[in-house]
């Protein structure tokens, strides 16, 4: 396996998995590794799509969750590279596969209403303004919905689901009444919701999401999920979650 | 200040009020006291309304927080009437008063558009099952939307409200996606959330959320409120809620 240019090899400490980042390019962040441990996922078996899938970090996770089949779309080249080769390296070649996609298309590719499970990790801001043109290229795709929309992602995911089939998404909470809505028009009932405080006293930053399609209405709020103590450190759930229980 | 039957005068520890309650007839709930103190109120002035009054807990808890005048709305006769005697008997009928109204009819009388805020516990189950029909009566409207729906509550609660007042509900999270997509179709953009749970580690088993009247999306997510303790006390931000800061 070859890295390019700044690329480093990380470790998934939990999983004893590595994956390719980049400081220039990408990196993936702790809402990505919260939304692979939220979904549910059928364990010995199933077919499951993550979007925006970005350097494959939420398939990799997943692999080590389920036994099922898992695609990644991702439409820029370079983070669909590092994916494909971070596969290569832990050998997941036989269970995971990544497709060099726009996701807004790619749905008859894939195959529509065959999927018992699609995650997505969505650019949280809305389109830059001028003064933010001249970001970094892959950063601005990655976080702003330059190349698709909250509701793009929506709509594609209720499109490659089965009937009973969960989307599960991870997003910030002023996007929340939006988020529910969309899931709502496109037949995805929320069923779960889990709010992410940065910590005790603090209004949420983060939400995670997971709707059923042509579920009935009803929805569970879990237990708040607190990142850091009174200390300033990672709390004990986001320890075990980033390094594992041996912690 | 009469007390009929087995009514009894209880104290609003916190608050220095007094309150006329029948265990057999209705009681208020920790709910309608955390909605009392959710809302965000005017200090100085303003005109205020409580749908679904029941007892006239929240106008009497308000009136510590507001100079407004503050008017509650009660369809059963024996709560209204309950309500009315607990105002005079804290001499309050300066700043509040009572309507005994089906709410749903209640909007020419009060006033379009004419309110700061509305607040309102409503009933939070559907329609009695049959089983249930047989049930103290005074419970069963309280408890069920049998006088109003959910959408009545919203749709009156924008119609009293000016542009830009607040209006704020207490309900099971259950019925979360309803109440945002009632109150978007009402023009209630929801903008303060805030989960109760029953201590740490557990589901929450109600939710506070308040709109604005032709509000922006931008919806916060407020700490999560804890009920007990690990011990099976109330926590602290409870007792303090409802014993006040001496305790």
């Amino acid at each position: 396996m070859q890295l390019i240019g700044d690329e480093r090899l990380d470790y998934l400490l939990a999983e004893d998995l590595t994956i390719i980042q980049s400081p220039t390019v990408f990196a993936f962040s702790l809402d990505a590794v919260l939304l692979a441990r939220f979904v549910q996922v059928p364990i010995q078996k199933g077919s499951l799509v993550d979007l925006c899938s970005g350097n494959g970090v939420i398939p990799l996770l997943l692999s080590t969750r389920t036994k099922g089949k898992i695609v990644g779309v991702e439409i820029q080249e370079r983070l669909y590279d590092m994916a494909v080769r971070s596969i290569a390296h832990n050998q997941l070649d036989q269970q995971l596969s990544m497709v060099h996609e726009d996701l807004k298309v790619v749905t008859p590719a894939l195959g529509y209403a065959k999927y018992d499970v699609v995650t997505c990790n969505p650019p949280y801001f809305l389109t830059p303004s001028s003064e933010e043109k001249n970001l970094n290229e892959h950063f601005a795709i990655a976080r702003h919905e330059i190349m698709c929309t909250l509701e793009d992602t929506i709509k594609v995911s209720s499109e490659l689901l089965k009937q009973g089939g969960k989307a599960a998404f991870v997003h910030r909470p002023g996007r929340l009444l939006d988020i529910i809505t969309l899931m709502r028009k496109y037949r995805l009932e929320p069923k779960r919701i889990r709010f992410v405080y940065p910590k005790m006293g603090k209004e949420a930053n983060t939400v995670l999401i997971e709707g059923t399609k042509d579920g009935k209405v009803d929805v569970k709020i879990l237990p708040p999920l607190y990142v850091y103590d009174d200390k300033g450190e990672y709390t004990k759930e986001i320890k075990e979650i980033l390094y594992g229980d041996s912690e």
